[in-house]
């Protein structure tokens, strides 16, 4: 028997809409790209992406053409995401810290036809367009300065493109299943992986995102004021582009300038009240907030993912009145797990909240439900002992890259980690089981770094893996093995080399260079007899 | 373009699988039939769900076979419930407080077949059977006792029933469209209309009514203990036997006992932290729990809806501590506005938070959108001043109701009530559309009530109106005109006839009759000129 209910899709225009019609006035406050603030509100968010909107369905574009974006965090982008998103097509928001090669890549795996670029990102976009020709109109996203000239073809500014176009626009409806952002990760091995979050998935992952069991210092007609301290490009910056309008929050973006200054003198200014970041971020923002020698009274949440919390900063953070709340995610499955202590928690000691939240990475959630199982898949016990590959399954995660079969799509996904889940179900990741190495919260793929090494003529194997660093908490480090030991190549000549192939960010600060590598008993290099050799990996290193 | 997540449909039985998997130790106190008292938990009631549900399946039940309850708030009814909705049957949760008449035509138009019944309701349901032969099964609802003798036909006790199955299933998977609870409601004219929720929109409603917007106290790590005080049948009981697993909360189930003592009793011994009632239940729980000289230390939120709250009340719950949370739905659109203030509400006056939270009725929300409109469907602005008809509109909203046609599926829905929206996007009814009259929280129709009149054969003409009652926000009153001014009808006579045809709770305290019935210029009963002369409704009357 089908149910009687109003057959109403999870469109994200819905979002938008609702923050403009009963929150119109809220700010939204953003760090254009030459670093000066822009002050708008969401019912002026909704104008400009509706009046954009306007402008692309005036175009031979459709729900059907692929769009692109290579920019930071700033109100652009975010009227970008609601023009493209409320008309039903993709928005492919690319990393700007990604190489040409890769970015290439993957425009053409996605078919992108149009892309959205600013004064900071042209340079690239200009190296783009000079080795494919995939991209048919570029859009400039000016912010009051004239267009800058440009070898790029068919580029125009946003408020040219938008001249003579209106924000009178009743979004379309369309299936919650259609594609709505879509980010690529290199998490696994391989070329980078294409993720198609649906309007549903982002809705039901956004809603998660802002119950009360996340927000679990809600008060009552306060005016929750977010800021994502990460790029929105980044599996959508903490899911707030989406949570904040969902929820009337006030929305505070840091455009392209995420360094420690540039953070905390939004968050003084704006009065921000939750912020996301990784813990070498929180750890540099507390160490501005003290150098200027401020307080930061109005900001009382610090999400934490990406990695565990040290200790240290957990008390730091605590003694400035901050509540620390840990969950973890992916671009697969971006906000899983629940950020509150388990329910009852509060009547536990101090010592035994500390315990639950500092190394664990928040609780089991509804929509992305997690579960470990050993090396047969077989499912393991929650009991704070057994330690197996963490499985994710739910509607906000990841069912088949882009591109993969039908016969590909996973009913568990494998996250790459392996974990242990407490009778209380806090989860604690322990150990990776794929061969990857996460810096600063973004992640380095071994087999890119090795195969950029191979290709140089002078080298027979190679081998990256993960060393615990103090700032970025893992940072590649490369083993390889010369075809000739009379070889002159030396590590600086190797990292230059392979600066043609990956983003400079992932070159290892340590190559070493060994006689012989040590091999499994079925001929692959043992990576696992590496690490033992040089990556002492204690389990909290800072 | 398809987006790339898991096809993971919005089941409800996910919910008790988290909720048994997460927060299996997590207490459900419910009281029996019996009026003692059952401890229980979330692992041990999937247990006994699966275990009921293996029972089903074993009989020549199936996703198409329709159920029915007929039972109070106990720990066997949530069992019921996660039994029949995880095999992706729907249950028809029957109000034992309406006329065998009203329930055998719901119970034809659903086709149910069969039946669960309690010792309290073993009486109604032989009067169903006596008079009907839908049912071909019915299910007593044992808790320890031995079934009695009853006239019912193929009668057999839940533990009979379900002896030799064990609780290993794995729930079916199935659309989440397809209908869970199914309620009928006699808001609106001629007969009760049946609305049939889906597992989506269950879901959805269950995830808007533990957001952070709703529950904006939330507390990092508390074991939030909740207690609807409203019959479970009832539109799911404030959401709370699907909000509560999903989140891990405690849950508290009255039985049948919703007198102040029974709940008061339940409140302080089960440290309910929030509880769901209409204003005049909480005036009572106030006074019980003053009689008693005791306080409720552990209860911190109050859920008010069905009507606004008066300002005494008001301040009474503020005076000991509990905040108060308004918020309004009905049968065909539960929980439908958001019960906390205004973002930004916490930097106005103590007055200016008592305005807008006395005498209006939540927030706009996101999955349930309201509008107002003018006579000819105009919208019209949500300016604080302009009253219009209440609509409402989204994936929790019926679409039509059982048995109508697909052309009759509402874009929008009527609400029946005149309402007035304020810039900051909260609501207040001022007035009622339709003809129906609103009793302790629950339903009178109108056109039943006269019906139930006119069948007497001295009656000419009969007209309902409401009236303010101090206790029951309002009562029926009834107004008749006589086919003969010489008939000896009385008032008694008549209400006794009319108890063949209406609930007794329905029956009007007072009946007027009346020389003549005022007319509209097109000759309908103007109910207008009515409710001037014999009914003066002030905004609060109390």
């Amino acid at each position: 028997m089908q149910g009687s209910m109003m057959d109403v899709p999870l469109l994200l225009s819905r979002l938008i809409d609702y923050a403009a019609n009963h929150h119109g006035q809220t700010a939204v406050v953003a760090r254009r790209i030459d670093g000066s603030i822009e002050h708008s509100n969401w019912q002026q968010i909704r104008s400009r992406a509706k009046t954009l909107a306007n402008a692309l369905l005036d175009k031979p574009f459709s729900s059907e053409t692929r769009f692109a974006s290579l920019t930071w965090n700033t109100n652009n982008h975010l009227e970008v995401f609601y023009a493209v998103l409320g008309i039903g097509a993709p928005l492919h928001t690319l990393n700007p810290r990604l190489t040409v090669d890769d970015l290439n890549y993957m425009i053409a795996l996605m078919e992108d036809r149009v892309c959205f670029y600013d004064a900071n990102t042209q340079p690239l976009a200009e190296a783009i367009a000079a080795s494919s020709d995939h991209i048919s109109q570029w859009i400039y996203l000016d912010e009051g300065e004239a267009m800058p000239a440009t070898t790029l073809p068919n580029a125009v500014a946003l408020s040219a493109f938008k001249a003579g176009f209106d924000d009178q626009l009743a979004w379309p409806s369309f299936d919650e299943n259609d594609a709505a952002t879509v980010c690529f990760t290199s998490g696994t091995t391989g070329r980078p992986k294409g993720v198609a979050y649906s309007h549903r998935s982002l809705t039901l992952t956004a809603m998660n995102m802002t119950m009360a069991d996340m927000y679990g210092n809600a008060r009552n007609g306060e005016l929750v004021c977010a800021m994502p301290v990460a790029p929105i490009f980044h599996a959508n910056g903490w899911m707030m582009p989406f949570s904040a309008p969902m929820n009337g929050h006030k929305l505070v973006l840091p455009g392209r300038d995420f360094t420690p200054k540039g953070i905390v003198e939004l968050m003084e200014q704006e009065q921000v009240t939750i912020a996301g970041a990784v813990p070498t971020v929180w750890n540099d923002l507390m160490k501005e907030v003290d150098r200027r020698g401020i307080t930061l009274p109005a900001l009382d949440t610090a999400l934490v993912a990406g990695t565990a919390i040290p200790e240290r900063l957990f008390d730091e953070l605590a003694s400035r009145g901050i509540q620390v709340r840990t969950t973890w995610g992916m671009t697969e499955s971006p906000g899983a797990t629940r950020a509150t202590l388990p329910p009852g928690a509060s009547q536990h000691s101090d010592d035994q909240r500390r315990a639950i939240t500092i190394g664990r990475q928040g609780r089991v959630g509804l929509h992305a439900d997690l579960r470990i199982v050993d090396e047969d898949g077989q499912p393991l016990p929650h009991d704070g002992v057994a330690a197996g590959v963490l499985q994710v399954r739910g509607p906000t995660v990841l069912g088949r890259y882009i591109g993969e079969s039908e016969e590909q799509t996973r009913e568990w996904l494998d996250t790459g980690d392996i974990a242990v889940i407490y009778p209380d179900s806090t989860m604690q990741i322990v150990d990776r089981a794929k061969d990857v190495i996460k810096s600063g919260g973004e992640w380095i793929s071994s087999p890119q770094l090795e195969a950029a090494a191979i290709s140089h003529p002078d080298i027979e194997l190679a081998a990256a893996i993960a060393v615990p660093h103090p700032r970025w908490q893992e940072r590649p480090m490369l083993l390889c093995t010369l075809k000739n030991r009379d070889s002159a190549l030396d590590a600086d000549t190797l990292r230059e080399h392979m600066t043609q192939h990956v983003a400079k960010w992932w070159l290892p600060e340590e190559i070493l260079f060994i006689d012989a590598m040590p091999l499994t008993p079925t001929g692959k290099i043992s990576k696992l007899e590496l690490r033992k050799q040089y990556a002492s990996r204690p389990e909290q290193s800072f």
